[in-house]
């Protein structure tokens, strides 16, 4: 691994930024309620890419003298950069892709505390607001766009997967390249990054130049996923909801690869939502696929979902093994509905304004010890509710394993403690324990220690 | 003249919106605080290019049909246009020019009434809060790149000139364009007109691609100068001040030919701005220029400056008779020391951040009669201030001539009143008479009833 | 006028040039069978765009010391120039399409010198051999673009015509303009101008980045009618017959204005083409037009036509006074019956392979006072044969006022004798005396001598 | 596999073609002289890409229905398919760069037969008429771009390489890829296909939409080395060593993969033409290069150099085993000193005109078994000359492995003999003997038998 550290001074290329005097100036301020500190790590996390590091605080830590500076010259900004890891450059240059995703970064933040937040046109205390800000944000960071037919497919999956599986996202993203699909994913190693790769190869064949690879992330999972440079779209949401909001209303069809908790919570979150009976008649693909050796570990999952779900989440996914084609004429199919119904109905191809995303899935959920004990796992509520808190403890145990703010929980407090009715723990308890027997918790070469405990 | 109307469905091309619910919501509201009639007004002043009308009240009087409604699509919104003027269409499809300035103003309304007024980020009641709008309204318009080089040239005169001056005008274009020079002026007929035909044709022959023609309007005026279809970046100013404040800082330099009062409006503005004290070492190339039948009158402006803000005032601009040549090379030096002075200071060659102007110079300005009445025209206070309420003066009789606002004012109470110090008024009713007989103040064929009596 | 010169060193941009050892000695040959000549003359043609010679002595007179040299670099060839016409210039720098026009010159020369005369591959002695000849030149040069579909208005006209005409001919050029249609001139200024700059100002408005302006020029006439840097796409063909089978084979459709004794001979060559049985149902909109003052003169023209070849050639025409947007109405019609015609053949858009063109119309003639003398000026012949016959006389008439060849000729043996049947002999007699009268034969400002004589 | 067909009708698309009725028609002509059999049989190849036959013979044989007619429509020509490869399709419709590979094929079959052969221009008999030759069927192709800095890579190697060399060159595909160098190869699988792969991911990364694939094929190969769809550049050379021309005169460097008796053919080839003593000072980066399982292969190869051409070849070349990214940086280097030379001698970045090649190495070798036994195989000559001779021993084991025609030939005369001097028979023969050892003369999964025997 390298530890060495580069500086250099790079302007906006191909994306360019221009901002104004106060907007530097917050940016610069590394007073409590500047936006500095967030920045910086934001920055961090994208330039660490490539690197096997999926735990934020450990990454700040080794690059703890890295440093980020805005300064103002005559055509626009430039960043003055000290410090940074070295992976993000060949031969002392930054990597293009890199180098974009750093003023991705910067608008986002700029765009998120400038013109959301306290600005009384959205109201966040309610849906409509919060829905309202996701496209915004989106609309911003120039994600959405309308001449373009759907064909934009969500990836989701572990970080930490293997080599097999790994290659099979590769392949499974190669023939949706060919079929001219464009990849979504949450950013990061693993089957985030496979799909984008085989995508890439496939376009090339198509002679798409135009392809898109687009990255969703947020401050807090970003140092554990740092955006490949193969993300040519990258955004960063301000916070974990509003990052899947995001998912489900821009991407027209979802694929789910093998993964651990943060996959878990995924499924949970789009089942959840496809459960609200106002979803029932809408067109929305989801596939659940991996090679061969991946064949008992969607049994678990499927039958986990039948276990506390039911039939009718289960009759939303299709299980395909083993068969990247099918997977993506699956894909194909699925989204040519989607076409129709969006075109039927006059809603936006780039934003589905008509999925129901129920208040529980958009509030925002910090997993404290507290709030993990006090989660509602019975039975005894409408199974999108309980889909709702599901997600949230797999939610709080994504947040123990890698994020900063969570790791320092544990280390202080101790394993969550997650409790509930005991035909949903025990179900439960079986599927992590099985993640955690397939090393789906970290990335390889580190013992796994447990963040949490079923107390059922 | 065409009064013929055609009805038609349009979609965003090139210049695409993507607009919220909650926006299309507020710009169908039709009640007092929606946008519905601000936003109806300019689509039909858009619509009306190239025809001789230059009285807003009368083109509404003539198209009172006219309606459009925005509607969500899969693709995005459209716009359903009823009764508009047959002129901006050829064989029943719209001007592409045209219809790109439907979206350019459909975009500035959107964004100065959702992101501009009532967020709080803006202190519109302080001149760095102001300068900051200005800055925002044209950054997300898209008119600051940052990648050019300086070579933005303002040009400013009349819309009502003689087919002699307009050819000048024009020729004066051409010889900005072939040295790759790219024009901004504040829409509509006339000298607006011109330098943007010359400098297409000086573009093509250079091979520009992408040469620009800014247009920098505001709702009050645009009916009377409605863009011309060359113009490939509009953007709409919320008000005249703002208006103004966009010409001098993205504008590298002016060109100023024959006009009427709004000509020396805008001559009393720039020159005001130029003495303040601060920008005394700041560079700014100013030149006034017409065929040798203009010489006559740019004697006169140049005696009334004299007169009224003196020598140091001169010192500021040259005078360039029927050298199209010359005009073009003095541009191109001037803008080279404006390069070589923003670089030095990290300025940005986008935005001249540096240029102090004056709060006076920023303040709207109401013609209300009494305001009018009431402007301070005495040489007893500092040069910029002085220029400050000539500005005004000249203004309000802008307004009583082709605002439709202005014109029901004088309809309703009379003439303006416009009073001073003899010093003062003498040369101004000298000014505007010439102006009078000159045929500057209204498109030929009317005869012009003056809005103003000068009562010193 | 400006004899300046200027020297510079020019690399291709855009049209790049790559030529190889071989190609580059011959261009560099100053013995007879060598190139240098040719592209020198052609060359200093160019440069002197915009002046107001149309003379080719005249021209090479003037510039006697003018050289250009072809160096090879690393990054492919450049211009190495000495003693260019200032016009040509900047404030020193060559203006872009005139820089282009170079490199085409050169590319035609080479390509028509090493790829077409001598190779076995052209018969050049029968109809289908130079028809492919013409073929291949064009697309060599890049011309002949398949994805288009018809829209290409050939414009002839003369280049001395009035500054009325002048300005008609703009409008026409932009009511194509506007209605997406391109133009095609043989160069030079007058009617091959102005429609190229009105449709300039028209494709601006429709934001047409892509409007072609296709030139098409020969070595003996280039001098006289110099391209204007606004032509884009400029073709040197290697002779007036190539050149004139190129106008109709490129173009879908033929507008006529004003002009002398070459538009004379470009209406006689169409009127013999379409006059051919084979080509008696192809669609070919032909218009002849201008200003109200053009009455009297297309009135002339129509009654020579009817005198000489009859009725079923004043068909083929359609004469349109003072009505651009009707002419362009009538293309726009027109050219919409070609695209039906050559679809339902599937005859190719970009070259009217279906057109039959007799041998006479493409066997070079050589205008010498023997050649001249001799000409079939009778009725007992068919119509297509005394077009083909008329169109010589003209031609004659043309080089012995503007080509170089031609003005020696005439210096040393006296005028050009036409002979032929009274019927014929009067009416023409007629026809270019008009001319003369008119001022239709060279630019203005010069006495014109004529260079022949009627001595039916 | 998959012998399945499709039947399709395509048109130009990004590559245009069109073509004269007389290159039709000779396109067409199933006669003797007549084109179409080679361009049935090239056709059939690149549609065949991707799948794993590499025996010209068995190809034709298994898709003896295919047929490819040319038809002439409106926009241009198009290509009437039957009985395709359906490997070339996904769900019916055929991959983007197979398409385009296939109009590549046309044009340069059209070229070399309509404008090289028979042209008196190129004299073939002489050097100087071949690298003329080569000259302008790269520059017809569009393969030679003045305006690009020196960054081409040839990569050679096997078609029949291990899982570990392909990824190998992947990775090292991917270094010159991150330092923005494109790739050309000779098509077809393995050493020929990782490079591409990898440098459109380390493209990716870097943002460089113009990255390059160029692939060099001839009809004899192309059937056994179908070009991989990332190809974007292909072209079709006349015969063997007009493609090692092509691959000298183009490329800025060469990297060397393991491979088989036609990588041998190709070290041979460069060695011999750097030996030339005319060639010493002349730069010319050339690297051995593979996994560390490669490092005997390699040491083999070096031996047998030294054995035969000795150490002055030994010292053109550098071995580096296992190394991407110092293969990338020696290219790098290695391009730089080029780029120095050539700019210091002007000699075009696009053609290496300087480089002396013998006429030993350009006469088309026809690998009869005639011509294999009389082949001068003793040390007894120049060093470049022997290398000439043992390139051509094992093009002709390339022939008897992979080609039509030298299949055939083996089939009915038996194995080549290749004698010679003792001293160089010994090391060719364990130099093929490790080939067969190591697979490396066919595919894998099938028997070779050797088309050849060592009779010294």
């Amino acid at each position: 691994m390298n530890h060495d550290v580069v500086d250099t001074l790079i302007s906006p290329e191909g994306r360019l930024e221009i901002l104004s005097k106060a907007e530097v100036a917050k940016l610069l301020d590394t007073s409590q309620g500047g936006l500095y500190q967030i920045f910086r790590n934001c920055a961090l996390a994208v330039l660490n890419c490539g690197s096997s590091i999926d735990d934020g605080k450990e990454l700040l830590e080794r690059y703890s003298s890295f440093d980020i500076k805005i300064i103002q010259r005559e055509r626009g900004i430039k960043l003055d950069i000290r410090g940074a890891p070295a992976i993000a450059f060949v031969d002392g240059k930054m990597i293009k892709g890199i180098h974009e995703h750093l003023f991705a970064v910067l608008r986002d933040i700029v765009y998120v505390n400038f013109e959301v937040v306290d600005n009384p046109k959205f109201d966040l205390a309610r849906p409509e607001g919060i829905t309202d800000a996701v496209f915004h944000i989106l609309r911003n960071a120039n994600v959405l766009q309308p001449q373009r037919n759907p064909n934009l497919v969500v990836c989701w999956g572990g970080h930490s997967i293997s080599r097999g599986e790994y290659n099979y996202s590769k392949e499974v993203g190669y023939q949706l390249g060919l079929r001219e699909l464009d990849i979504c994913t949450g950013c990061g190693p693993g089957a985030m990054k496979g799909p984008m790769k085989g995508a890439t190869i496939g376009h090339a064949k198509q002679r798409l130049g135009g392809g898109r690879y687009l990255g969703i992330s947020e401050p807090g999972i970003i140092a554990a996923e740092s955006p490949n440079p193969i993300v040519n779209d990258l955004v960063i949401m301000p916070d974990i909801e509003k990052r899947l909001e995001a998912f489900v209303r821009t991407g027209h069809g979802i694929v789910v690869f093998p993964g651990g908790a943060g996959t878990a919570e995924e499924i949970l979150y789009i089942l959840g939502i496809l459960l609200h009976p106002e979803n029932a008649e809408m067109p929305f693909p989801l596939v659940f696929t991996g090679p061969a050796s991946a064949r008992a570990y969607f049994e678990q999952i499927d039958g986990f979902i039948g276990a506390t779900l039911g039939e009718e989440a289960q009759r939303r996914y299709k299980i395909i093994i083993d068969d990247p084609e099918e997977v993506a004429r699956e894909m194909q199919a699925g989204i040519r509905q989607v076409r129709e119904y969006r075109k039927s109905r006059s809603d936006a191809y780039y934003y589905n304004w008509l999925l129901k995303i129920d208040h529980e899935f958009q509030r925002p959920f910090r997993p404290t010890h507290e709030n993990m004990r006090n989660l509602s796992l019975h039975k005894n509520q409408e199974k999108h509710l309980l889909a709702a808190n599901l997600r949230r403890a797999f939610s709080g145990v994504v947040a123990g394993n890698v994020k900063e703010e969570g790791i320092r929980a544990i280390e202080k407090h101790g394993q969550f403690e997650i409790d509930g009715e005991p035909e949903i723990m025990a179900p439960m308890d079986a599927l992590l324990t099985s993640f955690v027997e397939q090393s789906r918790m970290k990335l390889p070469g580190k013992a796994y220690v447990p963040c949490y405990r079923i107390v059922s």
